[in-house]
């Protein structure tokens, strides 16, 4: 995944650090049968299988396993591919209950790890929905289905097709004949594809053929426009794609009363879907990579849309990689703390502690890689090696601590300490506390400016600067770290002042947003996304942009990098919408983790009405939400309606409870419809 | 290489992690070119190539670098095999002068390491000698040559071949016809080929062949008689064998008055010779595997025979393998220990400091780990997931702190400190030296008990038992960590004492008669020589045992670990007669790095004559000595002769020192031939 990037026909892989597979892996699983039971064996991989310790010659492919307490056990070798097991019998049958190991022969007691006698440590093994035999693990590739371009256009040199909206695939060349080549310039603008000696993205294929045949290229891209050109002499009838993709499920949904929003909502599904694939990856031209700032996005948003927990553990996993660590994932900085944050939201949502169990000494050793290069107050300065991202702008400071880097490192050191609690190590819970507070506190003798009403933006040489920025005080609103008094002041001052330099990506807008959506400023935020998503909408977006800045003009928004096209114009952080609405505007958020217990909010925010449904671990949230009533309705959790209205609100069923003012709940229990209708209406 | 064993026809691979190769390496050069230069250009993996940054379109296979100053690099991915390159043009090549990384970005500014502003560190490339461009690095093999069977025998069920001696190939089945199975015992002994139920390898080959035709089998075995059972009407002309070896050359030789002994030094070179292949591996039937105790002693006789400084490198990171430290080496406590001593000999005997110098930081990671295992005492004994080897011995107690270990960590402490020196760590020399010193007196408060004259085996509960074993007390001979009198002491009541357990394998035998030797027991040592390896030669042996014990009789020679077979007949550490004749009877060894200075010091042990050669890193040191002259001729470096002689030796040519007593020496100068008469004869 990481390594099908190109620029100009270069192959262009990631900067880092990147880990191999445990290339010998043993699996075992016990099994007691009450008759003997033949079973079928696949393997990708040199193996062994063994029945209660004793090897069978050769590789077997169907072996007979005798009644009793059997132990099964495979050892597996292969360097070019993960190894992988298929067993297929009446009972026994490979699973995520299989334990592996890679042999470290780590003895570690503490833990929830199952180590046997020798030290080895036992995991979990990993497992994919493959239930053929035939379905090999190092074949897997999504599904395509094929896309013919809407329109083409006859340019200088060669025909200019259009495929009616961004998309992304592997391009087929049809009815080829001739000997030469064909020259193939990708663009997600009609100006990119048309710019032979700019486009970020182009092939060159060699063609041989007497009689016409079809092409279809072997790596897929980006695109809305293809120009091709055939040269010396070479033919062509046509082209047309294999459009590729992650078949994941929408689980959730939102329509409302207001159809550029209903727009907006849709055209942000879009780019989530093109950018959720066999990872959740940054942009489907450029980088095609994995990044964890962009991840923890696209993991909030599929909280509200596909709900699809294998693609997050797959994306935390691929970005974490093994020990030892040497750099910040993705050399980042902010890019390592997201990660830790990412964990704690997936539990949260999904109310599955396995994979903290499981990788908590991977986040012990990346902690101790981020707290090993504090400075002597305690934070974090970029080091050599160490890039301090926060958001492309323009004449953004890195120098000296960061408070926005601080602020995330605190909840970084907040989300360790509730997965060392969950991961049974109580006493390095309370030292990740301990550190955290003491951490809290000394980000609010440094960078508190009571004057400016806001956290500022640096300290050089241990002095705090009075420059002010959005990031650490956006975080500080929905981390929960002001205090009523600074929240307000944070608002006003800061949020809300047009003086302090806006943002221009919407991955800062995400963040922003949420932190004005978490002071109930929904009208606002509706406003925003209405003329800065709607505004990319203006522009002829079909997905929405690494970044947009409403007073670039033309062909200016085609420019990043200082490269004319350098910018994706499908980027996954475009995408928040899903996520501002689902949680809050429908309102709904789950309390105690896996939606145990969950609280819905709605909030119109000028909306006439809405209507949503919000995927819980086994189930679903629907909610439809008017000025004069809502209805609710859960699969499962215990939620609580909170309801806003001047007057007592009448409910179909259970019991209104006035929280004092305007503020009334409604304890919601599942599959009951509830309909609450505003009295004074 | 450590995946190739089988047992019984299932495979049986190493118990322990293995690490893959880094999947992308970004390689870089720069050159000072005084006119444009065209280059040939050959990647194993998907690459990009860059002049100054640069990416050129594709994968090219020609470009030319324009004249100047210019920086080329090569960014290469590939999962199944090692990312290499090759480079060729009139002056750009590519060798071990172009560096590395594979991307850590750790900034390490102390040491001798290269890194770039990003902190990214850059190591030299591993090179090897493939010029041509078709010599793909991952289609690498050892050569082989063809071999036939000197003898067969028809048996009942098909016929047993003999190869005359021990060998290691492909086994070649000719002229075969027929539909069905061809089934194949292999034996280093006839009664192992011929037991069918207990061979240690076998083979089963389906043929389907209309007409015959020859079969060369994928996976070489060990042999000396192979069984050859055609089942089913399937019939074969013959058998030959593509016989596989490393192509090292024999740099050293010894040859002696006494045949016996010239014999058992032909024989342990060609032990040797099997059991060098791409690495120094334990036996060629089993286990063919990497395993560093005995891999040490590989090195040793390396020094005096072949002198292959990339089989050494090659063999100590193949054991090494990559942070995190989760186990010892081969799962061995003493065997991670060794690591350390085989490093500093390599340096000692080649003078390169290279191998630290890039190494240096995997010396302290192990090393970390085996600090941090340390008993209150600050011992190591073993806890779970260590295996406590030291030999093999029936009864041999394990338990407590044994003194082996420690006299090993001790050691290995010392290791430490010298190579940190090399690698600029002058603090950590000091730490490490300091924690060697405070060991060894705690060694010797624990163990040396002066009623024995030795230091006992081992200490339980911090509570030295009283129990001799020879292990701690030979090394502590050579490790010089006696005193005059202790060593007298361990001298007579250990070494030359029948009543403390004797040794039965050859891999503490090279110990055992290493420390007498260092206390100029060379007479005795030759007894034991002859007899030991001498009476494994009677019993018909062609290649050096992992074990043997003269007390036992017949077939109980074969076997080993309960099965009847189970010994290696073929055992690396069989051959060190080749150290012993080389560093103790010609008497050369290294004082200085890499022979810069050097010592003779000839000793007879009863022999009439020898005559021999060691090799030195750019030469070698000729030698011949006999009861009434010496002549010696070295190459490079300054060498002390010692001659021991009661009255003064003549010589043509130097001045000879009397050391008092009947000791002399003479200072040896590159490139002349030096003749010392004893006067007294």
């Amino acid at each position: 995944m990481q390594n099908r990037r190109t620029e100009r026909g270069a192959f262009f892989p990631v900067f880092w650090k990147t880990d191999s597979h445990y290339n010998l892996v043993d699996f075992h699983k016990v099994f007691d049968l009450s008759q003997p039971e033949e079973i079928t064996i696949a393997v990708e991989g040199t193996y062994n299988i063994k029945i209660d310790g004793k090897a069978i010659a050769g590789f077997p492919k169907t072996i007979t396993i005798p009644k009793g307490h059997h132990k099964l056990s495979l050892k597996v070798y292969n360097q070019a591919h993960v190894p992988t097991i298929y067993i297929n019998g009446r009972t026994v049958k490979t699973d995520s209950s299989w334990l592996v190991t890679f042999e470290d022969k780590e003895w570690i007691d503490q833990s929830g790890k199952v180590s046997d006698q020798s030290g080895t440590t036992w995991l979990n093994a990993g497992s994919a929905n493959l239930n053929e035999i035939t379905d090999l693990p190092s074949q897997y590739a999504l599904p395509v289905k094929l896309l013919k371009p809407v329109q083409s256009e006859i340019q200088q040199d060669g025909i200019l097709y259009d495929f009616g909206k961004e998309t992304f695939g592997f391009l087929k060349l049809l009815g080829v004949q001739g000997q030469g080549q064909v020259a193939i310039y990708y663009g997600e603008s009609k100006e990119e594809a048309l710019s032979t000696s700019h486009c970020e993205t182009l092939d060159q294929i060699e063609i041989q053929n007497s009689i016409p045949r079809d092409h279809t290229l072997n790596l897929s891209k980006a695109f809305r426009y293809v120009y091709v050109v055939p040269l010396n002499g070479v033919q062509l009838d046509s082209i047309a794609m294999d459009f590729e993709y992650a078949p994941l499920e929408d689980k959730g949904n939102f329509i409302c009363s207001d159809a550029q929003v209903n727009e907006i909502y849709e055209v942000a599904k879009y780019t989530f879907h093109l950018t959720a694939r066999e990872f959740f990856i940054d942009g489907i031209k450029r980088d095609r990579w994995i990044w964890s700032g962009d991840a923890n996005q696209s993991y909030l948003m599929n909280y509200y849309l596909t709900n699809d927990s294998p693609t997050v553990e797959r994306t935390m996993i691929a970005l974490r990689g093994k020990d030892p660590v040497t750099a910040h994932i993705n050399t980042i900085m902010d890019y390592s703390l997201y990660w830790f944050l990412s964990i704690y939201d997936y539990y949260r949502y999904s109310g599955d502690p396995s994979f903290i169990k499981q990788f908590y000494p991977r986040m012990k050793s990346l902690m101790k890689y981020c707290l090993s290069r504090r400075d002597q107050n305690g934070m974090l300065q970029g080091l050599a090696g160490d890039w301090v991202f926060i958001d492309w702008a323009e004449g953004l400071s890195k120098e000296g601590a960061v408070s926005f880097e601080q602020v995330l490192f605190a909840r970084s050191l907040e989300a360790m300490a509730l997965c060392a609690e969950i991961a049974n190590y109580p006493n390095e819970a309370l030292e990740y506390q301990e550190m955290a507070e003491t951490l809290k506190s000394k980000i609010f003798d440094m960078y508190w400016n009571s004057e400016k009403g806001a956290l500022v933006h640096n300290a050089i040489s241990g002095k705090p600067t009075d420059h002010v920025t959005r990031y650490a005080n956006m975080f500080g609103i929905f981390f929960d770290y002001f205090n009523e008094d600074q929240k307000l002041q944070v608002k006003n001052k800061v949020l809300l002042n047009a003086d302090v330099p806006k943002i221009v990506t919407p991955y800062m807008r995400f963040y922003e947003l949420e932190a004005l959506c978490a002071m109930n400023e929904q009208a606002y935020v509706l406003d925003q996304i209405k003329s800065y998503w709607g505004g990319m909408l203006e522009l002829g977006a079909t997905s929405f942009w690494e970044e947009y800045n409403p007073d670039k003009k033309g062909i200016e928004h085609l420019e990043m990098y200082g490269r004319p096209f350098g910018k994706s114009l499908c980027h996954a952080w475009g995408a928040s919408p899903i996520y501002l609405l689902g949680k809050y505007f429908l309102g709904v958020k789950p309390v105690n983790p896996g939606y145990t217990t969950y609280q819905v909010k709605p909030q119109l925010g000028g909306l006439q009405w809405m209507e949503g449904t919000v995927p819980t671990p086994n189930g679903q949230i629907n909610i439809y939400c008017s000025s004069k009533e809502i209805k609710v309705r859960a699969d499962e959790g215990i939620g609580t309606l909170y309801i806003n209205s001047v007057n007592k609100p009448k409910t179909n069923t259970g019991q209104i409870v006035h929280l004092g003012g305007d503020n009334y709940t409604l304890e919601l229990r599942p599959n009951t419809n509830y309909l609450i209708k505003y009295k004074a209406l």
